[in-house]
């Protein structure tokens, strides 16, 4: 026979004996949440009043959700990490998920999850405040995206500081070797940072041809692709994307002319890049800034991403997938799925990279886009399976 | 000791012997194009004056680049071809493409080849008139897309007739069974379009909750899971999505109430739906025509599409990713990228559904979304070794 709670407002007040885990003890009544009491109601633990009214399932669930908004996602989340055996604090904001195998009391709850809707949009400017809050709580971030048809899945999502990572990400660990990754150049395979082109040789003659940079001089070409794999070697001739040729201009190993064979300076050539490519500031911010952290970098379009990023003691395949976001982009679930999954399909891990806003310079570069700067900012987001 | 030709405004002249598969004969003289004199440039079968003037291999290319907008990508693409030995006919739009092994004269070339630079959009206008030049020339339609660092990727985009579809693309050979796809109801499994629920338990009772639909009776709910894979059973409640709940309601499955108890029509469904997601109007066209067909749809959310699309004798994983966009939808040529790739990463052919605008009857479906009206059409893109 269950007992018998009683809804008073968007809590069930309850008398007596529950499993362990369930609401807050005060004296001796244990206030339930609205997702907590309605779990316990379908398992048949507990019947449900109000005032002198027994409810029915379905009232209690009308009720629920008039009450308290949201709260037939917030139930579905509730209960698919219930059925998994977990222990979890609903609330209104994130719940608290404590690490499988952990109760209540023993130690703090490991995670904060994040409940939304597939349909739930959300900023980068969100994401990273989310992820503070996780920060300050010291928790890990978690977030639950309900789909249209009522499954949840769950992502994980962690500010990343890359050069170190790898030991604590929960989705890293699937990372082995795999995918299609083109063709890495041998000589790049398993060096450390390469000292620069010998200077005897540079700044190499470089044309801007229509979107993309050629660097004419067949020994140079070749030495900048197998120093740090710049561009692609094409019949003797280096073809250079407008991120490497801007990184190799500023870097002064590279000259590059126009179609009326005027020298570029590098504001000019990021001014006429940024003709080209409307995004083109922060993307080259994101590059140099990779490159300066002794990353390849490579186009990551096969993967619908900006960039393919490698460490060079794991290639030949790379080891992150970076797109460059504004902070203000707005996130559809969808998006955030498609990239994870893609990412995670070839086992390398979804980065998502922006111009922290409290020391951003604008587009292009300039100064302040100078290695040591670091003003991008890192966040990985990978699915768990919970 | 290679010939010489003349460069004459966009051609180049030669007279005496070349290779097969290069230029036009006119008499005695042949006549190249741009792509195919800079490739015999560049393999020194040829040299190239203009006048009296010896060009080097940057002169011409930088001549061939001013008076040709495009030449520099649709050398890389010709020059790519021709390097894994294929003949091919470059022209200022699509490029002709001949079969692996075979040759000019012998049967007519196979593919229209379509030169487009990662940074191009394209609606799905532009693809469907593309689609359409390349039927009426009896050729298949190639995409290829060169990304920013000169790599050239090829995409073949068809239509489709579904249903009837399968032995003749080029890549759905690679189909097999992989990816996960949730837990498909043993029931649905092998099984052909089976007959509807009995009569006799309909309609049945489901309340809109937030964004979702529940049917509350666990008889019904069953049926409705394991006869067609609608929903997801949740503690004897069917979860349905919106588009899964108006077909119901349109089948006169199941009858609909609102939080206030009142009764909802279908149009007064569809209307509410369009205020939840503002593109069910063309999702719900597709889905209802997909069931029609004889499918199971599902949500494609994990795989960033609309639905996940099984045929009943292939189960339990879907064949198809279904995603449906407005015929001004534009593509960016990294979001195509990621969308193909992702299917084919889990053996799922990728497909973008439209509503023919011939036929069009506005967002919400009404008589005309009814079954026969087919005027959703289907376009099959997927990447191609070539």
């Amino acid at each position: 026979m269950p007992g018998e709670g009683e809804l008073v407002g968007t809590v069930v007040t309850f008398e007596g004996e529950l499993p362990k885990g369930y609401g807050r003890k005060k004296g001796n009544i244990t206030e339930l949440t609205l997702e907590e009491a309605a779990y316990l109601f379908e398992k048949g633990k507990i019947t449900v009043r109000e005032g002198d009214r027994i409810l029915s399932l379905e009232e209690f669930f009308k009720v629920a959700l008039e009450r308290s908004p949201g709260f037939e996602l917030r139930y579905l989340v509730y209960k698919d990490l219930k059925e998994r055996g977990y222990y979890v604090k609903p609330s209104a904001l994130n719940f608290r998920l404590y690490q499988r195998g952990s109760k209540p009391g023993e130690k703090p709850p490991k995670y904060s999850v994040l409940v939304v809707s597939e349909r739930t949009p959300i900023t980068m400017t969100e994401l990273v405040k989310h992820l503070e809050i996780a920060r300050n709580m010291r928790k890990s971030l978690i977030i639950a995206i309900v789909d249209e048809e009522s499954e949840v899945t769950f992502y994980e999502a962690k500010r990343l500081e890359l050069g170190n990572v790898g030991s604590e990400g929960v989705y890293t660990e699937r990372y082995s070797s795999a995918g299609d990754d083109g063709s890495v150049p041998k000589s790049v395979v398993g060096v450390e940072k390469s000292t620069n082109v010998p200077a005897s040789t540079l700044p190499a003659r470089a044309s801007l041809l229509e979107d993309r940079v050629v660097v004419w001089d067949e020994d140079t070409a070749r030495k900048l692709y197998e120093s740090e794999w710049f561009g692609k070697l094409s019949g003797g001739r280096l073809q250079l994307s407008l991120v490497e040729a801007a990184y190799l201009l500023r870097r002064g190993e590279i000259t590059v002319e126009d179609a009326s064979g005027k020298h570029l300076s590098f504001e000019e050539f990021v001014r006429t890049a940024n003709s080209i490519e409307k995004d083109f500031g922060s993307k080259y911010a994101a590059y140099e800034d990779l490159r300066e952290r002794g990353f390849i970098v490579k186009t990551g379009f096969k993967f619908g991403s900006h960039f393919r990023v490698y460490e060079r003691r794991e290639q030949p395949h790379s080891r992150y997938l970076v797109h460059v976001v504004p902070r203000e982009h707005v996130f559809t679930m969808p998006e955030l799925s498609r990239a994870v999954r893609l990412a995670q399909s070839v086992r390398k891990q979804m980065v998502f990279a922006y111009e922290d806003a409290n020391d951003a310079a604008g587009a292009g570069g300039g100064e302040k886009a100078g290695a040591g700067s670091r003003r991008i900012k890192y966040v990985g987001v990978g699915r768990v399976k919970l």
